[in-house]
């Protein structure tokens, strides 16, 4: 067996999450997760730190992405279109695995540690999104709003996402229903 | 000594957060803090129920009073002016107290568990007053992102107020700018 099992980081992935669902997060040990997957607790730990890591290990490669989006939006897109970008990269790369994002989500919310963790994480991207916001030329307080509306917009899109009975709703559609339904309710009065 | 000693709880609230601030919020003991308030430890816990608790004791009235004033709003009022009547409550509490909000809030950014806590506080808020809105008769995902928003321009007004250079900047001024900012955010294309 090569140091890298070909698909193992996918299995390991799917079972820990079985796992999580059927016995608890703070149950489940490593050990049962790479006896599920059919390998070595070894192999477990050449694909993540430790079992909390099988949760989060994309939220590096979130940020990224939507940063990269945001820095590539055009100089003369409004604001929010900018947001939108960097949160419409997001969608693109969990979007494909919504039944894998939506044990994720299941487990996190029945753990109050994991709970917390998420919302940090949350914070964190929102905060990264409104500094490079400022580097783009936006003002402080515009920056500041219009990440933390975008990071609001894209909670709601996503818990509509993960909760919708049919298999085919797209994670970008719900987000762009989402920034539209924000228009609307910023434009009554 | 009557079992409620006039002006306890506020003394110990201000030397609570003086120390929290020099010595940091682990290394505080309740009897430091009750020796700086000039009363006993046994006087504290006729006030609060720990040391955490002298920094989230008015979420319960925070959420009343804000969910008092949802209710108040008039039927025809658009679902956000109906958010923002919620959050004007809350500025109304919190606003008079502008040093031991900053304290507070400085307390709590230095200490990774009561930044978490704070987070979950305004998740629970933000849920509450969906549902509220709901009761109301707003739909679904309008109501969700009605509050989330919410919570979002209400966080980044609490943000400005408390940086704010000048002491008499006003929370509910702060708020009213950033919902007005948020419009011309959502119009912009």
């Amino acid at each position: 067996m090569g140091r890298w099992e070909p698909g193992a980081g996918g299995r390991l992935r799917e079972a820990a999450l079985a796992l999580y669902l059927e016995r608890g997060f703070e149950e489940t040990m490593v050990a049962d997760i790479a006896e599920r997957a059919g390998v070595t607790a070894r192999t477990f730990f050449r694909y993540f730190a430790d079992k909390r890591e099988v949760l989060f290990d994309r939220a590096a490669e979130m940020a990224e992405k939507s940063l990269a989006a945001l820095e590539a939006a055009p100089a003369s897109a409004a604001t929010l279109e900018v947001v939108a970008a960097a949160l419409y990269a997001v969608a693109d790369l969990i979007g494909p695995e919504r039944e894998l994002a939506r044990q994720r989500h299941a487990v996190i919310m029945a753990n109050a540690e994991l709970r917390e963790r998420e919302l940090i994480k949350f914070e964190h991207m929102s905060a990264a999104l409104a500094d490079a916001l400022r580097r783009r030329g936006v003002g402080d307080a515009e920056a500041g709003l219009a990440a933390e509306t975008g990071a609001a917009v894209y909670r709601v899109a996503f818990q509509r996402w993960v909760d919708a009975a049919d298999d085919d709703v797209d994670l970008r559609d719900t987000l762009r229903e989402s920034f539209a339904r924000l228009r609307t309710l910023t434009a009554a009065r």
